[in-house]
């Protein structure tokens, strides 16, 4: 292998592996298919992939980073709003229904689909501490809020729309969810960080 | 079949749907199965249901009926966590992980199942309605509030622990997502009924 192949092959492979999740669900992917989709030897992936499951948490984490960015809106109204329409065009659009439909048609089956879900989510509130923190320290939110916890009241009516009510996924939602989550921190309904 | 017989039958068909849906799931559930199940013939199933579609929502419905009580403590506080920790029971019991499993892993393949879940869901949001009421008229809420709104913004942090988070379904749950709740409705940031 040429210089400055590794990159290439990396991102060929790893958008190979969210093509076959899409198509076939994580239950049914396989190494070999990952590997005749991106057009390299079996051997290629399993040199820098111990195995399937490293391969699809590293795909998914990849994708995740390219498509939530941290906002810096100046507020943080705003920044809830834009973290919640970015996490709900992920979800409404073609990639995330397949991360989103694997992961959880898999949840209750396949083990190992654990680790990648928790991975997921842990990577979400880990782009959301800086904001957050910005927020306390502007003053717009209690001190010592527990940033995890912030998120996953934002998230959570928006994983209700797209997994029980199948209502629309739409801004009116992420602003909703702002609103809700607001309110909530506010009233000290959500709790402190653990120390 | 003599007088009387009827309940029974129904019952026990009922129950025989319910551990089909827990043993097999709802994409490997037939009427057969669920006859023998119950020690019935075939054909006294179909009598009473058109087909495997209202035979799961009926046996579904029914088991809502017995589980979720409608709450009366005196204080919307006192009842949205009694009805929070109710549906947390119903969800963390073997009977809701079979129906919470087989709704959302069939959700993305079976489209029969879209009503099944709107049906168990409409159920929930019609038992709240009387709690709700009583608290606009004690004061307690906003006037006008929509009940399918405020019982959504209660249930979105334990469907997201359910289905994402994997975090433990217990009472402190159930106190955390009270609290949000009536956080939000007293902020204003649970919309009202359309009229």
């Amino acid at each position: 292998m040429t210089v400055g192949r590794g990159p290439k092959v990396r991102a060929a492979v790893l958008a190979a592996t969210m093509l076959e999740l899409a198509d076939r669900g994580y239950a049914d992917l396989t190494v070999d298919g990952v590997a005749q989709r991106a057009g390299v030897n079996k051997t290629t992936v399993y040199r820098r992939w111990r195995d399937r499951q490293s391969l699809v948490a590293d795909a998914i984490t990849d994708q995740i980073a390219a498509e939530v960015p941290i906002p810096d809106t100046g507020g943080i109204d705003g920044d809830l709003r834009a973290f919640a329409r970015s996490l709900i065009r992920t979800l409404a659009g073609p990639t995330g229904q397949a991360i989103a439909g694997t992961m959880l048609a898999g949840a209750a089956r396949i083990p190992e689909i654990a680790g990648i879900k928790q991975r997921f989510f842990e990577d979400r509130i880990r782009r959301a501490e800086p904001f957050i923190d910005r927020a306390v320290r502007r003053g717009e939110l209690p001190a010592g809020i527990d940033p995890a916890e912030l998120i996953k009241t934002l998230i959570a009516p928006i994983y209700l729309r797209l997994l029980v009510t199948a209502e629309p996924l739409d801004d009116f939602l992420a602003d909703r969810a702002t609103a809700i989550t607001l309110a909530a921190a506010r009233a000290g309904a959500i709790p402190g960080k653990r120390s």
